[in-house]
């Protein structure tokens, strides 16, 4: 059924090495949602950002790391009693840096589409993951 | 490869009516891109607008349709010399109203899954059109 609630866009990236692996992070056990478990990287648009520099400000705040993106890898949503959430997907390639975590996530990994089943990705990411493996192989 | 173009966000919709068809939209012959060729209702973001209130203002300035925002269905992209462009695409309930074109479209129709083969969608949402019909039989 439709509901009335205001939908914020987050922007989220599969960001890939060039070894094809890519990158997870896992939420702060502090986190009001998901804690601890394994995320994409990026997060929702400032008001009036474009959406390529909400991408790559969000991955260089949350990991340290430039990217250059690629292409749009898909969509998906979720919605909690407050508020619902659109996520826009993108593939993004690394250009320069070193991974630096921010206190939003406490551990990251390099993944590769074998490792998936053992990692518990957030719920709204799953689908696009397993897709993207499908995809890419 | 990546390119740094800019990248312009677009929301589309599936409006569905009540007996689970759906609603294309013919380009018009002056249209700059794609003339003539079936599109998804729907267009870019106003700069500062929020997702759901664009998909709606969008919709009803092409179509005359209020509607309610179902789910998000997918993502695509288009490129063209100047310019990327994102599309996130809602799957959407008419909630009132009656087509009503704007000049940007000559015509419209409303298809079942069966009529896509002989429909000419312009390229950037053949797949998620696909997707769709495939997910909802």
């Amino acid at each position: 059924m439709p509901s009335n609630k205001p939908i914020s866009l987050s922007v989220k990236a599969i960001v890939r090495d060039d070894q094809s692996r890519w990158l997870l992070l896992k939420r702060s056990k502090s986190s009001k949602s998901n804690a601890g478990r394994w995320d994409l990287p990026g997060g929702k648009m400032d008001a009036c950002e474009r959406v390529d520099q909400a991408i790559i400000r969000e991955i260089c705040e949350e990991t340290g790391l430039d990217v250059a993106i690629i292409r749009v890898v898909g969509a998906s949503e979720s919605e909690s009693p407050e508020r619902r959430i659109a996520y826009l997907i993108f593939e993004c390639a690394i250009e320069s840096g070193e991974v630096r975590l921010s206190d939003e996530h406490e551990e990251y990994a390099w993944v590769e589409c074998k490792d998936l089943p053992s990692m518990d990705i957030i719920p709204q990411f799953r689908a696009i993951a397993q897709d993207y493996c499908n995809r890419t192989k």
